[in-house]
């Protein structure tokens, strides 16, 4: 029997208009469609494709142990997270021994600090793995702005809000055009690193980029408490123009 | 009478396939569609949507007077360039007032060193734009790679061959997970900028991504010459991963 494919692919940022062509047609001709959720959620990703999946499709949802309760730099997390991948490719690696495709659903860009990047650095080696790029959240962040993020020559820098401030710091100076990601109860370390490097008044705060609830103002009007985690800066470059 | 709206729709990084369902679905209805090219050439944009566009459907070439025959750095390019980008103005927005929509397809996500910033720059205050994203043409590139960019809390950094090699050298020796645009004749500076800070090993050069003549192969296997206009390079992050 030939083994199943594992496809990783992307949805894009929210607005499932977005998903790509190929994304569309694998999803919809799946019979088999996993992903991560927060226990007791229904699932960002699976809230995208709602009304798309076949009448025979098995759902396979996948549900993180843990997410922001106890600490990153807990080696508890590293462990507890590393068992759940473990236990989500030894049953994904099941299906596909079984000759099934899979389809697994993943917010904006697989590839692009995603979580089914987990999965395929342990499926690789002895399973067939195909990945479908998708929009990334910040690509629909900058359009939501409605001005262009790089002209030119300049140095897009991507940072996560979980750097230490003087990192952060340190980088944001750098950069000519600027996304930050991973904001949650970062968010006013962000703030003070932007502050201290100048760019504060030209942040933008951009909630829920390309879903309904949508939110777009300068950082300097959002109030200082934790952002959602759908949530980014965006700071635009401003390099050469003819 | 109501003025027309111009779309910017992001087409992806050149698989029909990656464009999303509501480019497909712009691009299949319009009546208006423009697109940037070299003179002489059917123009790559164009060629991405071939089989779509609409029987009555009218097409707007916009040609380049000039790419890579004079240096960046000319006065006169920018000179060019800018009445250039001025005349396509005009149309557009003559289209506009007539009441008609226009399309303008644009490769990869437009607010991303795209061509279609320059239009957008002089239509905004006075004409309906609206912009889709797409998936860019890094995220083809590092999907094709087949391995993940970015991991836990890897800064990325996008630079464009363009930069001066010190300025490569310096901001190379930053990036955790590192993406390189724009090469064509600056691939050897790109090069020695990469192994100055130790980084040659891990880059990856891909060409084409997405496209019917992708190649992909690590950067130290790529012959000593101009890279084509498509083409990029990246070298992949290293971050926390449970
Ligand atoms: C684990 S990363 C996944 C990124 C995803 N793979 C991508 O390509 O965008 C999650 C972070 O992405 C950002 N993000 C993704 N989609 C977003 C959206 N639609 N609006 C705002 N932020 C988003 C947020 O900063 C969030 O903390
Ligand atoms: C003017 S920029 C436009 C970028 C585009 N807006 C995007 O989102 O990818 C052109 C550069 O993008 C890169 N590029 C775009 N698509 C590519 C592809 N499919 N393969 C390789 N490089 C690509 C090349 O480095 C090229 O020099």
């Amino acid at each position: 029997m030939t083994m199943g494919t594992i496809y990783g692919v992307g949805l894009g940022p929210g607005d499932p208009d977005l998903m790509s062509r190929k994304a569309d047609s694998l999803i919809r001709a799946a019979r088999h469609v996993a992903y991560f959720r927060k226990a007791g959620r229904a699932g960002h990703a699976r809230r995208i494709v709602e009304g798309m999946l076949h009448a025979d499709a098995r759902e396979h949802p996948m549900e993180y142990p843990v997410t922001t309760e106890i600490s990153f730099h807990d080696p508890a997390y590293k462990d507890m997270l590393s068992a759940f991948y473990a236990e989500c490719t030894a049953h994904l690696r099941g299906l596909a021994a079984a000759g099934e495709d899979v389809v697994v659903l993943c917010e904006g860009d697989p590839f692009f600090y995603g979580s089914f990047m987990h999965l395929h650095e342990r499926l690789k080696d002895d399973v067939p793995v195909e990945v479908v790029p998708g929009i990334t959240g910040m690509s629909g962040a900058w359009t939501a702005t409605g001005i262009p993020v790089t002209w030119g020559d300049d140095v897009l820098v991507v940072l996560t809000g979980t750097l230490p401030e003087d990192e952060l710091t340190r980088r944001i100076a750098e950069a000519d055009a600027l996304v930050v990601m991973k904001l949650g109860r970062n968010l006013d370390k962000v703030r003070r690193a932007l502050a201290a490097t100048g760019r504060l008044e030209a942040a933008w705060l951009i909630e829920y980029a390309t879903m309904p609830n949508q939110t777009v103002r300068r950082l300097t009007e959002a109030p200082s408490k934790p952002a959602p985690y759908f949530s980014m800066i965006v700071v635009h470059g401003q390099g050469r123009r003819p």
